[in-house]
C-alpha cells in the first residue's frame, strides 16, 4: 500500500464534505429549506439509474454517466453555486470554476486527479453522449422541484417561461421523449400563476 | 414512450426526495450539523470512485458498489435511520425496514422495482464481494468524520474503543489494506480522550 497516495485520497474525500454546505436555490420537494449541492447530486445519480433509457443514444455507458453526475458540482466549494437565472454571476463562473477545479482535484494523486478533472471538464463541454444526458438530468431535476413547490426558484425569481425554455433545451436534444412531458409541467405552471408567461 | 411508466419513474423520485431529510448520528466534517442519509449516499458513491482498489477483490463492478451504497439506505425514509450503537432499537430494524422496502420500491415499475429492491437485499445480506465493498465504505465514512470532528459520536454516546472495532469489522475482510489505519485512528482518538478505551 503506498501510504502517501492513500492520504492524498483521504484528503480529497474530506475536502468535498464541503460540498454538503453549498446551498443551491432549488427548494427541496416539501419546501422546508433550499437543496444543497451534495444531495443534489445523489439525487442525480439515482436519476441516472431510472432514467437511462430515455437518453437519446442507444450505447450510454451508465457508469460514465453516474460518475459525471456525481462530480459535476463539485468545483462550486469554491466557486460556489452560480443561479443559472442571474446573468451578472454567470459571468465569471467559468473563470472561478477553473481555478477551484485545478485547487481541488490538485489535491489527489496524478492520475485520480487527472481522472476527475477529465470527467469535470467532459460535463462543461457537453460534447460526448454521457454528458449531454447527465445535463438532461441536471435539467430536469429542479423542474421537478419546481412543479412540486408552486414554482418554487420560478415564482421567488420571477423568471419568464421563455427563459425556462432555453435553459430546458437540452433535454429537447438528450432525451427528445421527455420534451412533450417538460412542456406540460410548464404550460400548467403558467395556468397556475407559479410561473411568468413570458414577453 | 410508456406514460404510466414514466410517471411511476417520477413519483418514486419526488418521493426519495425525502432521503435528504432523514439525519444521520454523524456531524459534517465541520461538525456545523448532523449529516443527512442523501448526502451521506452521495459520499459513497464518491469514495467508491476514488478507493476500489482497496477492495479485496480483483474484478469488482464498480457501477454494481455504486447502485449499492446509492440505495442502501432508501428504506430510512419510512424506518428512519437506526443509530448503529443503539442495541434497542436495532431489535426491530429488519422489520421496519422490509415493511419500507415493500411500500418504496412498490412506487416503481415492477422490473425496476425487482432491480432496486434486489440492490438494498444485496446490501444487506452482504453475501457478494460488491456488497462487502460498498460496506467498508458505509463503515470508513464516519470514522474518518469522527477522526476529524473529536470524536464526533463516539464522544457524544460514550462509545467504548471494543464496539467500533467491532462496528469496524467488515473493513478488515472487505479492505484488510486499510485496517492498520483504522486501528491508528482508534488509537489516536483513545490517547486524545476522544473514544473510551473500553471495558
Amino acid at each position: 500500500m503506498n501510504i502517501e497516495r492513500f492520504h492524498q485520497q483521504l484528503r480529497f474525500i474530506e475536502e468535498i464534505d464541503r460540498l454538503k454546505l453549498v446551498h443551491r436555490q432549488t427548494l427541496l420537494m416539501d419546501s422546508s429549506r433550499q437543496e444543497n449541492s451534495a444531495e443534489h447530486s445523489w439525487h442525480l445519480a439515482m436519476m441516472a439509474l431510472l432514467l437511462h433509457e430515455y437518453a437519446d443514444t442507444p450505447e450510454l455507458d451508465l457508469l460514465h454517466v453516474v460518475k459525471l453526475v456525481l462530480v459535476h458540482d463539485l468545483v462550486e466549494i469554491d466557486a460556489g453555486d452560480t443561479f443559472c437565472y442571474d446573468t451578472e454571476a454567470n459571468l465569471d463562473k467559468a473563470t472561478r470554476e477553473q481555478l477551484a477545479a485545478s485547487r481541488l482535484f490538485g489535491l489527489l494523486p496524478t492520475d485520480q486527479a487527472a481522472e476527475f478533472r477529465a470527467l469535470w471538464e467532459e460535463f462543461e463541454a457537453q460534447a460526448t453522449p454521457a454528458a449531454r444526458f447527465a445535463n438532461v438530468l441536471d435539467r430536469l431535476q429542479p423542474l421537478l422541484h419546481n412543479n412540486r413547490t408552486q414554482g418554487g426558484t420560478w415564482r421567488i425569481h420571477n423568471v419568464t417561461r421563455d427563459r425556462v425554455v432555453e435553459r430546458m433545451r437540452p433535454i429537447q436534444t438528450g432525451a427528445p421523449t421527455l420534451w412533450p412531458f417538460v412542456n406540460q409541467v410548464l404550460d400548467e405552471a403558467v395556468a397556475n400563476g407559479y410561473l411568468r408567461p413570458g414577453p
